[in-house]
């Protein structure tokens, strides 16, 4: 195995240089002329002048009679005129103005009397005349040079007399998949398959930066194959992105051929993730290879490839929408890397709260949840809870404003919960994220949550969330609000093939447990019952293999790489998975005071009582309700 | 003639309950399936939920071997584990992780010797692998109903096994424009011709919006010929405009033919611009009679419109982003109508300045020009200059920011110094109004401008501007910097056909003059020459009819509604006008002090001082250049 090291340059350094280099080499944006129709959101290659003038003609601007206004001077209502039918012209708006008229009179300031028109008012000269060029006179300029051109513009280039224009070319983007355990997306893929989504995502924004798109085919892990697809796409495009193979493994070719066909600028970046991107090129063609997952090829598309799109469409970097918020969970982070955290954001409190999202390279879903990117600098280790920090938004900040945020335990409803909620206001929504339910209690103590799910038990009563948040809120300041009854029990492949008959069998031989993390109520459920049936925790195989979901615990066991799980109904049923109850839990949603009054709250509150929530439930399964929406106590 | 009087509804109350009785006849979102990989950007129809976990195996998360991690407890530096061939499995990233194996150790962490892997630090069961579920579990929920679809989305999708999705269709919205005037946009049409470009303004507003527009041809004003048209439109469309025909004229007959087809909710409403609006329906089919000024029209589909596409695309009505702006001019309103004002808006001195443009409803450009839209409500006579006002942005608010903003004096070339401000730095814009050398030093005292253009003859001595700046700021404040010397004279129609030998002749019976606005230099240098030469201005036809620009004055002549017209040379150029030169005046830019150490304003020096200015201005013809950029004085 040859093993090749990357380089480990700062990006703003490699990236600056990088594009001086394909501008020094000719990279530019290119002109082509289209009809103005469709030149909406288009660039203007250059400024626009008008051809004629707007309007072209002298023009009524009413409907009336057209005059010469000498004709009417002294006219008033003791003094009325009338005209003549040699004098007076009937026009309609739009109309020319005839020749020899210098002034309109509205329709409804004239009587007409056997054919004289007797007016009481006289016309100033040109009233209610549109002149020559009142909106746009000829060699006029419309529009500078790389301006997007909007609605209102293709109206006043057409009123000009421009027909065509002159816009920046949208640079074609070649995109080349490779690898020989990649497919093309499939609803029941096999295990190996890899499915090739990045080109669906790298299309989807380029088509948003206002450039076009071309997917090749999937090609295999082989150099002369790669090198081949390279070269032809290199014929077609304006840019070539060759997917994954950027690494440095025993199957990554990238980095070879695109010195092969023409020169590799750097070879890994001190960014994270990202950092196995190359950046290479032939003449002024960019060639990019981007890393496979699709995180860091997210990351290498934003800052490497948008900046080059940018520059063929004339425009600026623009300022990135940034803003204020607290860090609500430390993020640790390599000295070594400049790291790019997604985060989910919310306005809790007053204050802009920035909750970090998983981290894994492969975790695609973190950037569709993602309301904004928080930038740790090369050579800091990581920041600290309750930091205030700068992020970059991803969704407008307005938006954030209407955003409910549910901290806490997990459970399906909450999404239903979300669903529900923004069909009821469509400018409402609901961000929910997973971190337990002590997680929860904590997110509202530290004032970064508007709810949280809450389902802790009491061992010494049996009963729920009571005692701890008798123990959490002394000084009390949250409502209690009733949600669902909901069954907790062990999930174990369909048909039980072990034969496993109670949570007392998970630490048997040879059956591989999964559990709940630490802080959830799953998890303190399972503890307790350890406890209870005399489990010795150490003696669990997979005791400490953690999940953060039920679906996540259900997925394992329904994967074949776990026997046994604690969760609720819902989440068996979902995999189909076999299911040994072992009771029925109260999940609250624990509310504090400073959310309590506000509408989103009371939305929830509503749709929690209605009897849409109540059907989404019995769909999911597993779960009574007694009076979801109650208080059950404030403390 | 038959004059119909229209009603006079207040907007939002018209708005409202038209929308809810379309709704109540059905008015809903349409859903309909498409491929994923087509739906970024699209709404979704419903929650969509994972159809499988993603990654859907265990996956290896790196290059390296596969292991149990039991075989490998104990290892060390001090006491390396050697794992047998049967023990460990080569696997490169993304290989499912094989069966009976539960860890990855990283391939730089293993020496190979003699087909055995030594290894020196034992492994962590599920090290180095990638759970199934990891990023999604197969049944949660990925996107809530009614949400755009982001890149990311998209990949989420695929990566969850979901091919297809539902989302809202673009509801098809069909244009027809009506009118015996109307006729398609031409580079050179005939005086009387309306030109239809309307339909290419709707079309590109409705594309924004996420609609579908269809434009059918232009129909003549005939009432069975606009029946005709809208009923073949009704059976291919969700929603049909029919543009123009709209008031109350004798050819207006819109409101006849909605009437006829389906039925008419309100004729009228208490707006400016677009009072004559007609909101009708067919059954749940909304059909809009659309004012045929285009700013009416503009107004009429943002107001009424929009709100019903936001309905079928499932979207809120969101908030507009607001700015306080302090009003650089007054404005009269009518107490009877909510009047939308297109303004300017700059940055100036650390306040926003709105300076409304415009107002004609067919002036279209005047919503090319905008930036935002100030409402005046109903009841209001109107606004003081110095007035606090919100206005809605219809440009970023950062970008206005980085706008340099010009009041003051036409002339030509501050267009092309915007052009090649915005050329040197896309960031960076140039927005420039035109109201006169006075009001330029006005706009200055009132801090609502960056620079000034400003040619104001002092009569005692011949000089320029000099005279007017020690006046106008006794206690300085501003910079005099050096632009272009500039010729002007008396324009006349080519050839000269009245003979026209200087400026005394304008009074001569016949001749028509075209003046400029008071306030600005030209119309200043104009008072002078007739003092000079013994004119009486009440004796020369036209000196009251005022253009704001020097190729307005031009457009007039060339058009044939006046003979002559002072103004620059570039100007009667543009327009192919013969020229007789008066004199060679001074241009200044004016730059106060609170403007002059902004980076934008210095790079305005620099590209003054360039060889591109000079190339532009040649190009212009008239100008002379000294030293460009120079500061004269400091007052």
């Amino acid at each position: 195995m040859v093993f090749q090291y990357l380089n480990n340059r700062p990006l703003d350094e490699a990236r600056s240089q990088y594009i001086a280099l394909l501008q020094a080499q000719g990279l530019a944006p290119r002109a082509q002329t289209i009809p103005v129709p469709a030149a909406a959101g288009r660039m203007t290659a250059r400024a626009v002048y008008a051809h004629i003038c707007a309007p072209h003609y002298p023009a009524c601007a009413m409907d009336g009679i057209a005059v010469r206004a000498a004709d009417t001077f002294g006219a008033s209502d003791t003094t009325p005129v009338s005209l003549s039918p040699e004098q007076y012209t009937l026009v309609d708006t739009g109309d020319p103005l005839p020749d020899g008229r210098d002034a309109v009179i509205m329709v409804e300031e004239v009587v007409f009397t056997q054919g004289e028109a007797v007016i009481r008012q006289a016309a100033a000269p040109w009233q209610h005349v549109r002149q020559i060029g009142e909106d746009i006179c000829a060699g006029e300029m419309l529009l500078p040079g790389h301006t997007p051109i909007s609605p209102a513009a293709i109206g006043a280039m057409l009123a000009a007399g421009v027909l065509e224009v002159e816009v920046l070319a949208k640079p074609v983007v070649g995109i080349i998949p490779t690898g020989d355990e990649v497919v093309p997306p499939a609803a029941d893929p096999k295990p190996g398959d890899v499915m090739e989504f990045n080109s669906a995502i790298f299309s989807a924004m380029l088509e948003q930066w206002g450039a076009s798109p071309r997917v090749y085919p999937i090609v295999p892990d082989r150099e002369d194959a790669i090198r081949a697809a390279l070269e032809g796409a290199l014929e077609e495009c304006d840019m070539v992105l060759v997917n994954a193979g950027s690494s440095a493994g025993r199957e990554d070719y990238a980095a070879a051929v695109i010195g092969q066909v023409g020169e590799v600028f750097c070879h890994g970046l001190a960014i994270q993730p990202g950092k196995p991107a190359i950046l290479g090129r032939r003449g002024a063609k960019p060639i990019l290879g981007v890393p496979g997952y699709p995180v860091s090829g997210i990351i290498v598309m934003e800052q490497l490839l948008r900046p080059l799109v940018d520059l063929c469409l004339g425009r600026g970097a623009g300022q990135p929408e940034l803003a204020q918020a607290v860090l609500s969970r430390r993020v640790v982070s390599s000295l070594k890397y400049r790291e790019f955290v997604r985060v989910r954001l919310g306005q809790v409190g007053g204050r802009l709260v920035a909750a970090p999202l998983a981290r894994g390279s492969g975790v695609v879903s973190s950037f569709m949840k993602a309301d904004g990117i928080l930038e740790i600098p090369q050579g800091s280790e990581g920041l600290e809870v309750g930091t205030q920090v700068q992020v970059r938004l991803l969704r407008p900040a307005r938006e954030l404003e209407r955003t409910l945020v549910a901290i806490g335990s997990h459970d399906p409803l909450l999404d239903e919960l979300a669903d529900l909620l923004h069909q009821a206001d469509p400018d409402a929504f609901m961000s929910s994220s997973h971190v337990g339910s002590m997680g929860g209690l904590m997110a509202i103590r530290r004032r970064e949550t508007h709810m949280a799910g809450c389902h802790l038990l009491n061992e010494a009563d049996g009963t729920y969330n009571t005692a701890i948040l008798e123990k959490q809120f002394p000084q009390g300041g949250v409502y209690q609000v009733e949600c669902v009854g909901r069954t907790q029990g062990l999930m174990v492949a369909p048909g039980n093939p072990l034969g496993i008959t109670g949570f007392g069998d998970i630490a048997r031989p040879g059956i591989r447990y999964v559990n709940r993390q630490k802080g959830s109520g799953t998890r303190i459920l399972a503890d307790y019952l350890c406890r209870k049936e005399g489990v010795d925790p150490a003696k669990v195989y997979g005791y400490d293999r953690e999940e953060f979901t039920h679906t996540a615990v259900a997925a394992q066991i329904a994967g074949g790489t776990a026997d046994a799980g604690m969760g609720i109904l819902s989440a068996a049923r979902i995999y189909g998975l076999d299911f040994l109850p072992v009771c029925v839990e109260q999940y609250d949603l624990i509310i504090p005071d400073y959310a309590w009054d506000t509408p989103m709250v009371r939305r929830v509150l509503d749709i929690l009582a209605g009897p849409e929530f109540r059907a989404r439930l019995e769909q999911l399964g597993g779960y009574t309700l007694d009076r979801p929406g109650r208080v059950r106590r404030v403390y």
